[in-house]
């Protein structure tokens, strides 16, 4: 069997998400008009106004990222809308107009899906979203889409690259334990997004995958490595516990929990020094210097474990 | 038990997609900016330059949209992103940017998914739309949600509303039967709504439910009727090898097969004659005048009966 073949007979659960991800950037063109396109948290597209318009779809699946004997409606439909707009937050973003595409199975209750609706509109008007439109369809689970529209000034669109050698990085809010609930109730840092982006930050990317995944993800250049002080890390209850008074496994959770939905970013050390006692006044959650972007070597942790969370 | 009890514990299979739609539009506060929201055939929102910005999103599933087993992956790819562009299509509307969330099982192979596409890219590269960025998730059955934006201009954006007592109906293509093939491999009529608009209809849909439904549609407001010339309506190849030779059978699946997406609109007679001649020197498919919009008396037919195809 040739090769090309034998490739071909590959599995998604085989190749990966990012291995998937990385095939579909190679085969999609560039196009004029679209300034980042796959690869960051969200697309950005020129506007007429000197502004950007962010385009962003995620999509949630029963029993994958969500459980209806866990969560309740109302979780679902937040979360639905959140994971979102915690993408427009990592992009120093504000976001605007969303559509909804629902697929239920036939046998829902409709009490399911008012409560469903009841906790997407709240985080709709919590975030000062316009739910626009959607689609209703039928399916073997409860699954939802939403495509988030949102924009950013030019120069204040933060991307997943842009890190520089000596950069501090920074993270928002407390880190690991997600799975406990925060993941179905977390807020997205779209304020803060706005705020880091107008101090400075060079890159930011919400936490999705957990700590260390992600931050490969924004030195993912060639050259780039990190340092990270572990004492520093923001470590939340949930993750201690989870760990059950192990300090070791505490971390492990910060450090690799997927979906905490925090703001992972870097800037330099001096507009981080700046924004500081600034950021104190304005938000009640923490925001923590964790370590150093360095030029990669071989006493600089390697990027490439990926120990996080994916799809397939 | 009360009834309000009593109402929440119905399914929404037996509240069906327009009842559900309907609950949702009530409970959907109205919002600046937002020209049309939920019960269009996409969003309408206000940009900056006098142009109208349309916004969809659409979700196909495995075993109720396509099988795997019938439909090659390139028509699903096809498929996927042709029914968004068909919504564009029915607003008079041009498609520019469309983002992609793929649903997965863990095996699936990656051939599917890269010839699934291929067939996407070929329906954006034919509609130039650029495809910038997306989603990947794991789920039960193959599904994919896609999000579409789209531009008209102010005073030719075509509304599910606006039909006027005398209009005639038109409609684009051949009706029926696309359960053969047809609703894998439309073409959306994105060229031909635009024509429409320009050349001044009143309003438009295109027939996903079938033409009986959808002309129900655009004819909701009380006191609007039809009248259809069944001779005229223009019946498919596939509606006939359906029926087997009986032509009453061929008819009723024009009426009311689901998935042609052709479309459906109403204009003043006197402004359908004037396209005519144009319409044929620029397009291949026909464009056939099947009635009237008519007062709605006893004698014009009802549009309250739904045997069109319904999600629940």
């Amino acid at each position: 069997m040739s090769k090309k073949k034998t490739r071909s007979l590959q599995t998604v659960g085989a190749i990966g998400e990012f291995g998937l991800v990385e095939w579909i950037k190679r085969h999609t063109p560039k196009l004029k008009g679209v300034r980042r396109g796959i690869g960051d948290d969200t697309a950005v597209l020129r506007d007429a106004n000197g502004q950007n318009q962010l385009f962003t779809i995620d999509t949630i699946v029963e029993n994958i990222d969500f459980r209806t004997c866990e969560a309740t409606p109302e979780e679902i439909g937040w979360k639905a809308l959140a994971v979102n707009l915690s993408d427009i937050a990592a992009m120093g973003g504000v976001p605007t107009v969303a559509v909804v595409s629902l697929t239920l199975p036939r046998n829902t209750s409709l009490r399911f899906v008012k409560r469903f609706y009841a906790g997407m509109r709240r985080a709709a008007e919590k975030y000062h979203v316009a739910l626009v439109g959607g689609d209703l369809s039928r399916g073997p689970k409860v699954s939802c889409s939403v495509a988030l529209l949102g924009q950013t000034l030019k120069h204040r669109t933060i991307y997943r690259t842009g890190a520089r050698v000596g950069d501090v990085i920074g993270v928002t809010g407390h880190l690991g334990g997600s799975i406990l609930g925060k993941h179905l109730r977390f807020l997205p840092r779209i304020k803060e997004g706005q705020f880091l982006a107008r101090a400075g930050a060079h890159t930011m990317i919400d936490i999705s995958d957990g700590l260390i995944q992600d931050l490969g993800h924004l030195l993912e250049r060639k050259g780039l490595g990190f340092e990270l002080d572990k004492a520093t890390v923001p470590v939340s209850g949930a993750a201690c516990k989870l760990a059950r008074g192990n300090p070791h496994e505490a971390i492990r959770h910060a450090l690799f929990d997927g979906e905490d939905f925090e703001l992972l970013f870097t800037m330099k050390p001096a507009a981080f020094r700046r924004l500081t006692p600034r950021w104190k006044k304005q938000f009640s959650i923490p925001l923590t210097a964790i370590g150093y972007v360095r030029r990669a070597s071989k006493s600089s942790r390697t990027i490439n474990g990926t120990n996080g969370f994916q799809h397939f």
